[in-house]
Parts: C-alpha cells; structure tokens; sequence
C-alpha cells in the first residue's frame, strides 16, 4: 500500500471539528447541543436571491468563466464602491468561497519555504492552506488583556525574516472579532512598504462591524496599492455559505493574471451560485440592515452574559460574529469535551422533547501556533437566536459550577 | 512591488484557451467561429436536474458537510454498481468539480518533488496541477500511428524513479479518444503492483464508450484496491460543467481521511450543484441514452468527414469526445491561428447574418511535455450538433487547401 504524503499528515484536523463525535453521542442520548462552535449563520438567504435561483431559466448548466461572470463583478464594483473601494471588474476575480481566494493568493505570492506572517489567535484554516501551499506561517500573539488588538511593530519586525513575503491580516477578525483602527492599519501599512510585503486581507466580515468609525479597506490604504490582495466572500453577509462563492480583488495587474492561470486550470467558480451571489447584492439593503441589526443585539446580550459568569471574561468585539473568551479552568478543549461527553443541564425551561441540554464550543488552542497559549479559552461564535443564546448562557454557567465542583 | 511567485510564473497558459483573442477578433469580423477547441458539451442538461434547481425551497443555503451531503453519496454508490464498481459511500468525498479532486488527490498522494508519470498528449491541465501541487510530471508517449494505444511496460519502466509515487490515466481518454483495454489495464496493474504506486484514474467520460467490450473501472482492478484513486464528475455525463459537482472515490482509507483534512479546510463543496447532481443520477436512463446516440452518430460522422480531407489523419476514438488528427501542415498552432485571423470561408449555405465561417481548434502541441512532438496535430472536440459539424468539416478542407496554397 503506498504512503500518503507528508502534507496530507500534516493539515490539522479542523479545531471547529474536533469535537463533533462527542456532540453527535450527546445528540444521540436526546441532549439538545447549542452549537457556538461554528460561524454557520442562521439568518436566511436574502428572499431576493433565493427568487433569483427558483427563475433560472437555462438549458445548459455550462462553465462560466474562468474569472466569474461579468455582470456579477460589475455589480460588485458597486457594491465596493459604497465602502470607498475603487475597483474595476478585470481587479475582481470569483473564486469558490473564500476558501479557495486564501489558497490561490497564497499560492501566487508565494514560492514553497517562503513565509507569511498571521496574528494569532487566528483563522485555523490559514494553516491548513499554508500547508497545502508549502509556506510556513509564523505568528505574533495578539493579547485578550487588550482585547486581541494589533501586536507592536517591534513583534512583526522581529517575526519579519528574508523570506518574509506577506502578513495576512483578518479585519474584522475571525475568532477575535477585533477590528482594526485606521492607526492600526496604517501601521501596517508601514511595515508592509518598509518590506515590500504583499499584505493579504481577509474582509469577508465587512458587514459586521459595530462601531462609527469610518471603514478602512486594505485595498484604500495609500502607498501600497500594489501590494494589497483583499480576499472576500459573499457567504456571511449573506448567509449563504453553501453557495461557495468568493472573490479576491487587487489593483496588482501581475499578480491578477497569475491568478488566472490557476482558475483557468480549474475551470470555473460555480455558476449557481454566482447567479444567487449577483441577486443578493442590489436591492437588499434592508436585509443587510435586519441582520446588521440582529447580529448587534446578539453581541451585546452574549458578552454581556458571558462577562457576568463568574471567572468568564470576554472583550466586548467591535466586529463578526465571534468572541474568544478566557473560562475558569485549566484546560478548556478538557473542559468543552467534557460538556458534550458527562455534562447535560435540565430545568423547566429546558425544550420539550430534550432529556437535557448542553453546548459546543471550540477550544481557542487550535487557534494558536504557539503550543500553550489560549488554553483557557474558547471560540464562541453568536449564530443562534437570543433564546437560544440565552439557554447556552445558562448552561456555561452550570456547566463551569459543575465541572470546577470535581 | 512585490514579486509574485515561480509558480504563479511557470504554470502554462491553457492550450485551450490560447486563441481565444484570435476567435474574439474574428468574431467582432462577423465570421462565424465553429468551436472544435473545448469541451463544453452543447446537449441540454437533464429536465429532472432543472426541475429540482427549480424546486429548491431552503430559507437558508448553508454549508453541506465537507465530504458532501449522504444523500448524494447513496445515491452514487447504486450508480458506481452498475458499472461494476463496489463501493460505499464513506469511500466517495464530493470535491469542486473534477479539478479539486484532482488538485486534491496529487496534493494527498504525493510530496513536494515527486513524481507522477502520465501518457501524453495528455489533459493540460493535469501539468498545472502538478505544478500547484509542486509534483513533476514526467510523460509516456502514445503515439497516433496506433491509434494512442497504451505505451509499452519497458517505456512505462523507463520513467519510474525512486521518487515515482503514482501513475495518472485518463480512460477514456481526453485528448485522443482512446479507451484502454483490459489487457493494457491489467499491464498497468502489475506495474502499479511491482513497484507499489498510486494509480490515479480519470474516469469523467465513462459514460462514453462505443463499443462492447466490457467496462472496467481502475476500481476493479484486482490485487491493488489499496492502490486505485478515481477521479470523477457529473460535467459531462449530465451536460452540468458549470455546477462543479466532482467526487475522489477510493478504497484506501487513510488516503481518504488524508483528503477529508484537505476538504475540511475549504469546509465544503457547492451545495447547489449537489442538489442538481443528485437530481440526475437516477431516472435519467432515456436521457443518457439519447445523448450517447447523439455522441456516437456525431463521431462516425465527423472522424469520418475527417479522414476524407486530404492529408487530415485521424484515429477513430473509442470513447470520450474528442480526437487528435493530424493535419497536412508543419505547425498546427500557426494553421489554427492562421484559420481564425486571416481565413474566413463563404457558400450559399453560410449561415444568415456572417460573413464567413472558421474553425478554432486546439494545436495538440500543448498537450505533449516533450518539446517537438505532436507539431502537426490538433485535438477536436465533437460537441456541436451535426449540420454544425459538416460546416465545420468544409471550413477546415477549404482552410488548408488555400493554406498549403500559399
């Protein structure tokens, strides 16, 4: 039997995963799970965009091309140009979710051995394209004492080596939910001229910020124009993940029609998709505007509840739809493990039909290269209904009584 | 600015697509270009897969599981027995069309610097995937004397190297039509068996195969279960490129935990398309007989008209829909282009509303790794309808007649 190769040992299992096999025997025992582990929002696709994919109206299901369909990179130029993004549609090319954006960029900007530096904690699947791609990533530590803001100049010059080739940041942030200042960008920025480094951005949480400061996209910071690739995704404004549709914009011509030859391998992003994607980007302000909206309340009725658990601290996040938060304990993935395998909290109020109920988080350490760091905390991410995150408080909060009781 | 990298630089243009600003010239001319150069079938998709794109009634379209949705699997498994092919669903993994499996398959099966040997003229874009994947190449020549039969063992021998880690066919074949036979699959097998590799097995145009001998898929290949990967994909059986619903079967195991790490990452595949695939697999037996009558009735027809053009030469294929003929030119390439910039060709029957007609085609030079070979050749796709075909056969005769005129 032949061996596999190293890189297919390598990838980390999924930390969001990890834990599915002792939720699914939770599940089986009759124990309602509230699932914080997965950024899977809940709120419907626009209605707009669902009419838009009943009317299809084709014969032939064909390629689209390689870079997506115009009349949706069209559209897109729009939609940038409402966050003061200038983009023309040969700047824009679609890919298959956001998933593939990261792994192409990482692939043309950079050669096997070169290195891209990534604040931690961060995305889980950096890594896993990092290893596909062959590029070692290396981390400066973002701290939750001041809310996961931007590490000092002096951390990325020291992670900064000859084959430095990126810093790839994630605003607002997945898992953090941190958003960067403008200060903090143009911080970067600096750095990012300095080195002559791509910067690679992952905006695909744009919607999601709840503060009145101005919008700064990589793409408008000044100086850089031809080192920023912005990769963005149309799933979690527009909840519709399984559509896999993404995009990765920059005004570098070079680094665009490299690009193209990769899609042209692959042939082309899905064309179901993109017909949902185009659909949902006009006339739904109101929809974005219901959502913005929901996910706002959520936020401040989540930390505020976490915060008031005893030992549990949250930052208040200023963007998406996540926190990682610090428990009382020693080691969470211990304790997020033991939740779903020995723990089942009941009350009145507990949903008919259930013999009890429990959560999933994600432990915060498979957020972080360096070994050690998070393990007291976890990733939460607020895609349920406030009844629902009501319930979850609840039970953390047993749960934490319960489990430090031992 | 900074440098994108040897990659992005390296991998090839599509030979497919090369031309293509020649054919927009032409085009915005008035001429009428006949596509022989890609194989984006023309038959409609399945009205059963349209009524269920139709049908479609989800408030949310949400992540599918990232080794696709059960129901799909299920239903490919009954599919996979019809062809003789034992398989269960937890063997199947859907992937984002044909591509990612294979992207995915060399990535799980091979290191950095490995080698993987194919027959050429050979699928392009199997040399960009290699690339990406940072795996080398290295290529068998079937020749068109024989039809593209399978090349001997002893060439086979000659290119296994201590860092040879798998064999790639595509059956049938894209470009030349060739189907194996049983004899040339099993001396595959005992290679394969002897020096312990992968074989990676294409199988996309199973549907299509006139003749009949009896089907065997790499899968039942006895004596190497442990070694067979089949890369597949709806694109062509179902008319449905542009869903990108491919799938990676195989029974080795810890290959398919490797590639789900892989699949995990890109969390999954586009749940649209799924929902069209699975749509398509059962109750469609009329149509697919329709469309193989439709391929085979076009191939007779077309090789035919082919082979009566002076000094035109092609095999007659066994499968697929494609061939490689050779042309009575020195360079195909400067033929083709020469076809759309320069030539342009008027009858009575020229049709309403163009000028002149021409053809594109593919220069098979692009096919080969071995810089010289298949100069005279140009693959051909048959995936017009027939009075599209008998046009397109007159153009070429009368293109080289004024051609080698000059």
């Amino acid at each position: 039997m032949p061996g596999i190769s190293q890189r297919g040992i390598q990838i980390p299992a999924s930390p969001i995963r990890k834990l599915t096999p002792f939720a699914d025997s939770a599940k089986a025992k009759g124990t309602k799970v509230y699932h914080l582990n997965i950024g899977q929002p809940d709120l419907p696709t626009p209605a707009k965009a669902l009419e838009a994919l009943r009317r299809i109206d084709r014969t032939t299901l064909e390629y689209s091309p390689s870079n997506g369909i115009k009349s949706l990179r069209d559209k897109l130029t729009g939609y940038y140009s409402k966050f003061g993004i200038n983009v023309s549609e040969s700047q824009i090319i679609i890919t298959s979710g956001g998933s593939e954006a990261l792994l192409l960029t990482f692939m043309t900007c950079l050669n096997p051995g070169d290195e891209i530096i990534m604040t931690e904690p961060g995305y889980a699947n950096y890594i896993s394209f990092a290893m596909t791609a062959g590029v070692t990533i290396k981390t400066v530590t973002s701290k939750i004492e001041n809310g996961f803001a931007l590490p000092s100049v002096e951390d990325f010059k020291k992670a900064i080596s000859p084959r430095t080739k990126a810093i790839l940041i994630c605003n607002p942030n997945n898992p953090t939910g941190y958003l960067y200042s403008e200060e903090e960008l143009f911080r970067l920025r600096d750095i990012v001229k300095e080195h002559d480094l791509f910067l690679i951005s992952d905006e695909v949480y744009r919607e999601f910020r709840y503060t009145d400061e101005p919008y700064l996209s990589a793409l408008c910071l000044p100086g850089i124009e031809e080192n920023v690739v912005v990769v963005d995704s149309v799933s979690k404004r527009y909840s519709e993940c399984g559509i896999r549709v993404g995009m990765i914009v920059s005004h570098n011509a070079s680094f665009m029609s490299s690009v193209m030859k990769f899609c042209q391998a692959r042939l082309s992003p899905p064309l179901l998709g993109q017909i949902v994607a185009e659909a949902s980007i006009e006339g739904t302000e109101d929809y974005s505007k219901e959502c913005y909206e929901e996910y706002l309340g959520r936020r401040d009725f989540f930390i505020d509840g976490l915060n008031k658990i005893p030992g549990v601290y949250s930052p208040m996040p200023k963007g998406a739809f996540y926190t990682v938060a610090s428990l009382p304990v020693e080691d969470a993935e211990d304790f997020c493990k033991w939740c779903l395998s020995e723990f089942s909290y009941k009350d009145a109020d507990t949903p008919e039909g259930f013999s009890g109920e429990t959560v999933m988080m994600a432990p915060a350490a498979g957020f972080y290269s360096t070994p050690g760091l998070g393990k007291n905390q976890v990733r939460m991410a607020y895609v349920l209904k406030k009844e629902d995150l009501a319930r979850a408080l609840i039970v953390i909060s047993k749960a934490l009584e319960e489990y430090n009781r031992k």
